[in-house]
């Protein structure tokens, strides 16, 4: 599929707005590249895994700019304050200016780093996306949401700071390790549960040409997930409202990943597990069925992804869950399902429900 | 002065629109205060030097809450990532939320850090400023600007996050050192030299009362700094065009502080002799006369600011200008003066003149 054209989708943000390109093969297209890094000073932040793998492929489609490459360790554990300092000091000490851009060569991480170092440099420089992982071409990447991860939650600390360009070569997903790969299909299956019946229908019919890395079936369910998010986003950029549907399982995910430390679950997995639970808390709320629910759970078996939650207690994971950015005066609001391809954000359901959700997922079996 | 009412300014920005209240005696007033902090978690930031004069008098006011403090240490010099460090796990330990408002109670320093950390904290929660120094009062906690230093640059991290409100309580200009003070008339003496020929005259004959806290002239040389600074905060207020004019001796006074370190020169200090810099600039190039750089000699000099630069040398000088936010494509970007009251943003001088006036003013003498 490397010969087809690229696709073009645009996010309507006002002069905020930017195109999210999709296509296998787009690091080696200069006029892509650098029709998009329009400036002449450029920082590139890419990983130590990424980088060797891309960085020199998309620098020779910079030629003629004065580039900076800089590579972050590789991992969630990572994105932290101390981590994005480093950021902040190559930007100084290449001497960058507010024209400059910043370019993020890699998975959420490192998109989630640099974006928020260009939000901050200056109070604020250019950004654009190269997303290298599955999870960042259907959500990270797309969106503004940048930032980094403090001991008491992740991503409490960061900045909505818009890309100017969404550059994703899907071509970079066959480097990817298979449970990276299954950790974006979470994300691709979010966008199903929560808006889009059909999309959830299509994902259920191609689980296996998806994990195969064909290119077509990657090509269709990167488009349709930017452009359920492109919608969503356009109509509340900085989650006022339906935005917080996006964040279907992270309420119960982000827990997880705090319980267990950042870097053992991939968030994708978290967020896996956490639809499961939010399924769940849905059918004791009689929004859904069982059957929709063993339907989600199946689905999650396919694409090989987490069912079963460490066994942390219900206490902890309550609390974890406390702490979310998605509390609003002391009520979690959670992303629930009223049937499978729509969901709702609430903070209208007993305590009871959930507490027993918790229990019958975070609870050590007898 | 203290039974007199507070006066209201309103800065216009759309649905970041605020008031500045300004008055002797504001902290004292529940009224104003919950007025304005509406939020019921809230974390005062202040400073070791502020909070043991004022943090009890405007907690008294937020009775019913709940309310943390926070003490910084006080200087230029911690207004750094690390010690913004301190203020994310203020927030983070008290368990805030989105709803939370962070108050920034003390100077510059305390309100850029307070107001950047407000911006980041999980995307950005409320904030109102409550500046105890003249310069806080008239410049910094005004118009939305946040950020930390880095050994690099000043200000050179940061966000734009405009406040909910400004509680300038002249009273607490009576515990200010009178080498603070001056700093802050230094930017009171900008607004003027900038935008307002008249203002300009009214300070010439207000030094003394000014100088000798007379509730009256402060009320006056507050309100119209802030009227002049709203304005051009209202028409720009992301800095790409005249609000570049708010820095007249920044891009001088930055490099000196820089290069003598942070905390050794008050900003208001380097702010003053960068003017100083920027008249002489700007007669070199024709625009002013020699007696009208005379006269901000002699206005910086009734005022007890520095009119002397240190022996840092030209070349140093000019490399600390280059690092400015305000270059661009390589071009330093000054604020120059037409005529006293009346300043442009340029990039269209020659070098030769920029060097002569670093010379004359860097170099030791022979």
């Amino acid at each position: 599929m490397t010969g087809r054209a690229p696709q073009t989708l645009q996010i309507n943000l006002g002069d905020r707005s930017y195109p999210i390109v999709i296509g296998a093969g787009l690091l080696d297209d200069a006029d892509v590249v650098t029709g998009h890094v329009t400036a002449r000073d450029v920082l590139v932040v890419t990983n130590e895994t990424v980088g060797p793998l891309y960085a020199a492929r998309l620098l020779a489609g910079l030629a003629g700019k004065r580039v900076r490459t800089l590579e972050l360790p590789d991992g969630e554990q990572y994105k932290t304050l101390a981590v994005l300092e480093r950021v902040f000091d190559a930007l100084i000490e290449a001497r960058l200016n507010r024209d400059a851009c910043v370019v993020a060569l890699g998975g959420g991480v490192v998109g989630d780093m640099a974006g928020f170092a260009a939000a901050c440099y200056q109070r604020g420089v250019d950004f654009v996306q190269v997303p290298t992982t599955l999870l960042a071409q259907v959500d990270s990447a797309v969106g503004g949401k940048t930032g980094v991860n403090h001991p008491g939650g992740k991503n409490l600390i960061g900045a909505f700071h818009q890309p100017r360009a969404v550059l994703s070569d899907l071509g970079t997903l066959r480097t990817l390790p298979p449970r990276e790969l299954r950790a974006g299909l979470a994300e691709v299956i979010k966008y199903g549960l929560v808006d889009a019946a059909d999309f959830l229908a299509w994902i259920e019919a191609n689980v296996e040409p998806l994990l195969a890395l064909d290119m077509d079936a990657l090509a269709y369910a990167v488009r349709r997930s930017c452009e359920i998010k492109a919608r969503i986003v356009a109509a509340d950029e900085r989650e006022h409202g339906q935005r917080a549907l996006l964040n279907l399982g992270h309420t119960f995910g982000h827990a997880i990943e705090t319980a267990a430390g950042y870097g053992e679950w991939l968030h994708g997995e978290a967020v896996a597990l956490g639809m499961l639970l939010a399924a769940d808390l849905s059918q004791r709320l009689g929004y859904i069925g069982t059957t929709d629910v063993a339907r989600v759970r199946e689905l999650l078996r396919r694409a090989e992804l987490p069912t079963t939650a460490p066994a942390i207690g219900a206490a902890l994971a309550l609390d974890l869950m406390g702490m979310d950015k998605k509390v609003l005066q002391g009520r979690i609001r959670l992303v629930l399902l009223r049937q499978l391809g729509a969901g709702i954000v609430t903070g209208d359901y007993p305590a009871e429900a959930l507490q027993a959700t918790l229990r019958s997922h975070f609870e050590v079996a007898a």
